[in-house]
């Protein structure tokens, strides 16, 4: 689930107002840094304690001289550049995959609106065909539109693949009937494109049959309709479009290949070894943690990881969007507004400044 | 309160304009940093007091090889870069949250122009059942907007969260009845999601009757109304979409790490202290006060700080927004706009350019 | 008035196109920073005249040090990254509000499609009242929605409140009638808040009373007005957010005194003195006046200066946007529209490829 | 076809996580740089040659002297800022591009909402007249759409220009009548401009015979269709735009420029050769592969290769949008909206949580 | 005409892609900056001889201290952040420019669906007086819109105004009547304001009148037609803002100050001459063309030719967009839709895939 911590900060001014964020470990660079970093020391020290113990004093010439080469050349490659304008790209791509989310509240709100029909109170009169079909309808509009955001979600989110790997899971978890399991898999027979769109045409189609049988009565309340339905369809088909054109491969390889060279380059060049026996210069002190290089590694890995999280915020890192919260708080808030709370609101009551 | 300036550096050309700027207490980067820096001179100077007295030679001469390594490792962290981008989301992100705040303005107006009914003139006439209807309708459809409005900003804000601890308050503020209240009540057992949506639920019921009962005229008036109101639900779940999935937590951490590390070093590798004895450099002054490094913490610190102090930008900063002002304000307008103006306008008079 | 170049500039490619842009001097870095460089150039010859002629040899030589000092430390602080992000953010933001001020051209043509109702022509048929009911709705709505700009922008323009200093002064233009004042009047008593609003809600209530009147004959006519009218509401509620939440005054305070403090610093540390008598070093010539230190003044605080013009782009700056120009342009051109111009077009005419 | 890769990394937690993607062929940077990295080090090496075998001491001198001058001078451009600038220009317009393609689905759930007509239930009664009208003209309407989109394509895309190089390819894949071929040709000799909007406006002009017809039974809906028409004529029109006005050329070739520049003088600037016989310095080893200056050219010009593969998204790149099979998910998504799915939808049930 | 090279690049995969380019002279940084380039050299040269030839050798001693500290202090301007940030700005306002540009195809489309009326068939029935007027309206309203675009790039382009540099040549062009010029030319001497918006008020007259009398039988169509228009007015309006407001002067003159400024002290600082007899140092060979000098200055004025050649995308550049043949591309299409496609489309026929 996502890690929420505005709350944590609220105000700026407070002394080591970030230092509480640093303490946290779900979700934190440690624990996506920490297995790297180990492996990384591992070589590092490895390659240290060959040149210290194993090596002849002719390779460790030869081996102080490449140190040098690498540790030189190493920084020719301007690496914060590059991973700036990356990180930036993917952290709007995974912003606006977010926005992207469509919220069903919108589309019950008007169906609410639109299509009349109340449910039968408990002890009270019988409700007449119409209202039921009304019901029927507005239960089941809703529901499609959920259904389409399942099944685009079942596309591009591994939760929500683990949640519904197959059409049975959905049909169980009641978002589909077994009559429409049977119409998917007819289709997806024919062909193996998306068919997210399939529950919207079917919504479409009940909301032209409401406004020939005379429940809708207004072509107002139709054409806000459609609007928002094709609304919804147009964000859904833009989750998969993102999903399906990534941020280019090779811009990607690019800052990873860039990263890791450089870190491979300063397993060489980064040694620190103890200085040579007639050297005077004070200024390489005979170290034994490498504290920079290993600081240097969690903050350019650290910042590749944000991209490596982001690329994909659907996924199941620490920090990805909680999708299947999400499909059920929209079911139950759409089912709540279409049905619960259908004409019903508080008595029209004087407020506390009437006058 | 947010600090407003801009009425103070009206003229770019004038000489020195933004000395002034320069003298501001509240919300300034001195307010924000001083904490910080005290300690940070603190840590300095016992260090620095310590390898002065306190040490044997070659425990300085050990403190001096430490330092050198210290200094000449602490720039490989290119902390300018990676905070300018940082800095750079967190202002958009601000920003973006600011503009999406709905003004109820816009549904009063609408309402006013859609549902007629005078108030009872004092000396006059009675107002007939129809009259006082829709002024109940006006009222309190305008109250639901505010109310959902601040039923997001308790969630959103520690400030509302002050003000309005619990519902009970809300309902003291006259903003929610005590049959509303009960209703929030029962729900908050059912299901802990957010429901600042439910007023807004309540207040299209209410214009759906409005137009059953012949009070709102057109269709085209209930589209504009359904539509303002799905624009003020999508504004307020977008709030709460922005306080829930904040900057990634590790984007965030590897900012103040790297700007703490580099802080950390900065302590042993920017140590000022006498020359070597045989040194002859004159490159090394020994001078008691570390301004530059100082200097380097007050900007630096303050650059993260205007992250920290925007990264929730409704919390009780000097430069946060002020909510409390702006729902007061809401209240104060929306229903002077519904009620004391509702269908009354100045006498249609001929202009000074009538020809 | 801002300083319109385009023109100058339409043909990059030929020779020195942007040279005779350098020859300006309204609105030019010139005329912006020759103040801050005169005072900045007599503090530099000051200290070196110190230096040269006051000094005991001792004095001289510790100045030297702190020089040293000094002018290696300058540079440890990356102005030109916050300044490049800082620049970014106020160019964006100053033309956002650019493109917010609302042009009353649209609600004109609107207003003069909706409602009916010639002016009597010169020598003709007397108007009947219903036509000269519109002609007065017209002009009034159009009158209001201007009333609401100048309001709007009393509030956030130096020029504008310099031209209405007072409600009186908005009357005796022939915006407000006299009656409105004291509306206005009785409203400040209340509350502080602004009230640009206001006539936008009486505008409002016109349209309303002449559909019901039967002059406006469409509900659609009413639905666009009013979705117009929200629009400019929108639009100069957003001017005021924009001058109310400025950038952050802790990013100002943060970006002013990193460039103030380096030029401090550089007074001492550029200084360019005569080379100390046992150097040969032929690196540092003796130049009597600091070109570099001067240009580099002009080219950073001038940078700076880019957002100390723009910070408020309804100053009084040369470049900032002549507001009392677009009033009265706003005041012709609605009128014209909407009385002049009303139902009248050049007769149907064949054009010239007519077959 | 594009690369989809954010299916294989959906958890930046995990270990090594972007590894997978260092070891992808299809459009990757290997793919991409390894013709120009081969000729470029065999360059490298006939200078290298020519310097150790083929020059006499003498050249030689000159030799390293021309080497030093160019290893100097080579870092004076700053690449990589010009590179990041540019490469987040092209993918900005990239993805701009991308998300203006339209999809015909909005518009053909709008066409079977509005145009009714069921085809012939396989074993039973015959449909009126009216029916097949109906369907004839939602068929020839979604038609006309993708009609648009591909005279565009054929326009921006090479691959569709591969695909349909001649209007009769456009007749045989059945997106075209015979008829309306003629009436291309017939314009293609009048005017070189683009036609892609005139099935649009055959599509508008059957909307509105439709709607005189009766068929359409509201103007809601040939609002509602029409302003979605000229949304995809909107879009079309854009993307030719894009094609047309490309980024400055000006402004790619300073980047290539720069790069090719950079590389050439490296070419000099960074041979290896042995250290000369007087010196000392331990610091230049005799390297036989000049492995940083290959690893800075794959860096550098994948960095490039990014840009030259979005400069134009409709190519033959691996990477390049799939604009094909675009086409056919179109057409067939389509025809089954309008067609198969047209007033059909599953019965309604009510579902699980019905109470 | 711009200069459309995208389709000359289509795989980035192939070898040296942007090869094709560099070689292109048309619009390219070669023709834009040659004249600066050899104007520059000439005198470098002067100097170079100057020293070489015509000074004492003391004249030279000091020559030589003069260019190192003119060597020195030249980097200390980053010039190339700032260019970084001017040229994407301008880049960002050139692609707004060009997208605000309005295409009248929409309009037409709504009109021709709007406003009925066949024209006559060549042999066929003579038309009525109402299928005439219909045409008429037709055919003036599409001409206004394009005359409102015309006069709107007749004040912001040179181009236009070059085509159309009085109103006699709008008239003759046949966009304008004789009656509108006179109307044009009484109100050009009463205000000098921008009249581009008259023309559609005329539109919205004549919509209005249409609907009066009939021709329009339906509300929407007015409101779509009206909003419409309204769109094209506020693009056209926005044009002529960008026009006015542009880059603010001081940013321009920064720029170009410190491009100019920087090789006016590489004129003196980076002159190549022979080491000094006493020196020993290889590491400044002789060279007599100051190759890097001349690529930096390609490179640097070639990017800011970037931003001169964009600044205003209206001009006569080789890479500005070609006013003239949109306005003739408007005029044949927006006429075919509106009067010989009118009402008009292929027979409806059965397409291939039909069942």
């Amino acid at each position: 689930m996502t890690i929420s911590y505005a709350g944590e900060v609220p105000n700026g001014s407070s002394f080591g107002c970030f230092w509480r964020i640093l303490c946290k470990w779900r979700g934190s660079v440690y624990k996506l840094v920490w297995r790297e970093l180990l492996a990384y020391l591992t070589l590092y020290y490895t390659i240290n304690l060959l040149y210290r113990f194993a090596m002849t004093e002719e390779q460790q010439r030869i081996f102080e001289k490449v140190r040098q080469y690498f540790g030189a050349q190493s920084e020719t490659i301007p690496m914060s550049f590059v991973l700036g304008f990356y990180v930036s790209l993917v952290v709007k791509r995974w912003w606006e995959q977010y926005k992207l989310l469509p919220w069903p509240d919108t589309l019950a709100l008007f169906i609410s609106a639109g299509i009349p029909g109340a449910k039968p109170t408990p002890g009270g009169f019988k409700t007449t065909f119409k209202d039921e079909t009304g019901r029927l309808m507005r239960r089941n509009i809703v529901r499609y539109a959920i259904l389409a955001y399942v099944i685009t979600l079942q596309r591009v989110s591994l939760r929500v693949k683990r949640r519904f790997p197959t059409w049975q899971h959905v049909v169980d978890s009641g978002l589909m009937l077994e009559s429409e399991r049977k119409v998917f898999e007819k289709m997806d027979g024919k062909s193996p494109m998306s068919k997210y769109w399939m529950p919207l045409v079917w919504a479409t189609n009940i909301i032209n049959r409401a406004r020939k049988e005379g429940l809708i009565t207004s072509d107002h309340i139709v054409q806000t309709l459609l609007v928002e339905l094709s609304d919804i369809r147009r964000r859904l088909g833009a989750l998969i479009g993102y999903d399906t054109v990534c941020v280019p491969l090779v811009y990607t390889q690019v800052v990873t290949l860039a990263l890791y060279t450089y870190f491979v380059a300063a397993l060489m060049g980064r040694q620190l070894i103890p200085p040579a026996p007639g050297s005077t210069s004070k200024y390489e002190p005979d170290v034994y943690f490498p504290l920079f290089t290993a600081l240097q590694f969690c903050f350019y890995v650290g910042w590749l990881k944000v991209a490596e999280v982001l690329i994909n915020p659907f996924g199941e890192d620490d920090d990805d969007i909680e999708l299947n919260w999400l499909i059920d708080r929209h079911i139950k808030a759409a089912y709540m507004i279409v049905d619960e709370m259908h004409e019903e609101h508080p008595e029209l009551l004087k407020d506390q400044y009437w006058e």
